[in-house]
């Protein structure tokens, strides 16, 4: 269709369009995620996550300018500059503006580079709906030739791990000072992190936050440390599970991402992976898990979506009251309602 | 059963083995939830979440202690002390950990007070998995009797939110000079917010932050503020839809909770907020929320097993490896799955 040539052809026009369909996961959006989707597979995808307060904007900002750099500092073992796509993943509601205002902070950095795309997307929906989503406007980007994706997300919950398996290489961004409880964050995103990030390096408490992360990294991954998905479950592997992943140990770098502190040094780890990646074979098997976490996720929604459809509004509302009223409880009342004994 | 009659008793071990098997979905966990099921709908479950750094766990602990004091200087309209449950939802991964680690700090606080019972969880499992699975141990609680169920969560993500559906009435942490994209954050959890908390009141930049939260409210919800019912969709009123949702503008309340400033003030709120539900029939609405939440998240678990149970793992992997392949995408790939022209 015009739509998907359009942006095979770099329309960015078209491309915006193509996305928005896909976000509002309308008919058109399938069919342009049908087309374009032989198209994917060629960008790395880069998930960067981390708590509030950590300058995660800024420092995507920044590692974004470096791949941007035909002649900079930076000697990258691929060929600069290359294309950037930013998809951020805000928990802000669609009426709230914080999207917006996170793009216009962005837009004075890397304005009028048309080398860079940068798309904000609000929660909303149901479970599992925002990573569904954002694996679409990655595969749209994938395909309109963006060789490198920065996918930003807000938090450490669920959504944001999930959000995380999209990606081939997950930075973890942390800060001194940010409280207590940080620890708890921490511990629950270390599993996904292949590269740890303290950004703000200048201020106080660097020396005890790395000294935190390291321990914890040890307690979590005693060395030398697997790969990541000797500790998932589910997960199929080619030919049969004989498939030996490589050695990472996730490095701890320090940045200063408003003075442009370390990126570099940032940029070339991520490089490193990147290779490593490759090199091993392993950037299949993370395509492969990526892929069924896909997959997975569609199928979740589509089967809801089929058996909602297949039972009235009334029927429902009975259940949902016999449940109020405690004469069933939650279990029974979805037997009651997959038994399908109504009409 | 033996198991639940302890339970309704007042027997702790009992309800500590009950808990375990709702925790681990057990055959066993659900026939308890079926037979406490009856005895809920007493409790006041309180949501309380924030991002980290916030200070939400001394904060919990001090309105638990508040609730447990029969002659302190807070007067409640309900008769002190009430029995109080803490759930504490973790990020973290069952090997962290993080979760005992909260525990002991508590333990600290509230050691020995026979109407006091906490209980930590790590997330694990798959989507929604976790609200599921929270819901199930509220019910445990509730039918045990205890009046306050506190629900602690750490973040702002989807699944928070989730969690925060659960409850009665939401607490929002917080804190002075988190950092800049705080101001993301905290727009998507305004909007599930009973009442917003400054706690760490005596930092510096407390004027900066309530400011920022009262314009943002404003933004959100111009006054007056209608209920967040209105907000939502697919959520089924009884009568047709004729409740009239009593207003309430989330009030911005500040506390210093290591020290217990502002905490009978914040209970003092929260109990008015109690009475607010009861009075104007808003109670019986919320649970009909609640409970249909809970139901849609076991529906989805369950519609998701039943199907995966229906396919061999060998035409699932040859789909995967068409769509890895890409051969055909994963819209398609859903499409091959469901046809289930297998075998």
């Amino acid at each position: 269709m015009e739509l998907t040539e359009g942006v095979l052809e770099g329309n960015r026009l078209a491309l915006a369009r193509c996305l928005t369909q896909v976000e509002n996961d309308t008919q058109l959006g399938r069919a342009v995620l049908d087309e374009l989707y032989p198209h994917t597979g060629r960008a790395h995808l880069i998930g960067v996550t981390g708590a509030p307060g950590t300058g995660k904007s800024s420092l995507v900002n920044q590692v974004a300018r470096v791949y941007r750099q035909a002649d900079g500092e930076f000697h990258s073992s691929r060929q600069l500059p290359l294309r950037v796509a930013i998809v951020a993943v805000d928990p802000t509601s669609p009426f709230s503006g914080g999207a917006i205002l996170g793009d216009r902070v962005r837009m004075r950095d890397l304005a009028g580079d048309p080398g860079v795309f940068i798309r904000s997307m609000a929660t909303r929906g149901s479970l599992g709906g925002l990573a569904q989503m954002t694996a679409g406007l990655v595969q749209v980007l994938d395909a309109a030739g963006y060789e490198i994706i920065l996918i930003e997300t807000v938090g450490a919950g669920q959504a944001e791990v999930d959000i995380a398996r999209l990606a081939h290489t997950t930075l973890v961004i942390e800060a001194p000072g940010l409280g207590d409880d940080i620890q708890a964050i921490k511990a629950g995103i270390l599993e996904i992190a292949d590269i740890l990030v303290i950004n703000k390096a200048d201020r106080p408490g660097v020396e005890a936050t790395e000294r935190a992360l390291r321990s914890m990294l040890q307690l979590a991954h005693p060395i030398p440390r697997i790969y990541r998905h000797h500790h998932r479950i589910d997960i199929i592997e080619e030919n049969g599970g004989s498939h030996e992943p490589p050695v990472w140990e996730p490095p701890i770098l320090q940045t200063i991402a408003t003075e442009g502190i370390g990126i570099n040094d940032l940029v070339e780890m991520i490089d490193r992976h990147y290779q490593l990646l490759h090199d091993s074979g392993e950037w299949r098997q993370r395509e492969r898990t990526r892929l069924q976490s896909e997959l997975d996720l569609i199928l979740q929604s589509t089967l809801v979506a089929r058996w909602r459809s297949t039972i009235s509004e009334q029927d429902y509302a009975e259940v949902l009251q016999n449940l109020v009223s405690r004469e069933i409880s939650p279990w029974q009342a979805v037997n009651d309602l997959l038994k399908g004994g109504f009409k």
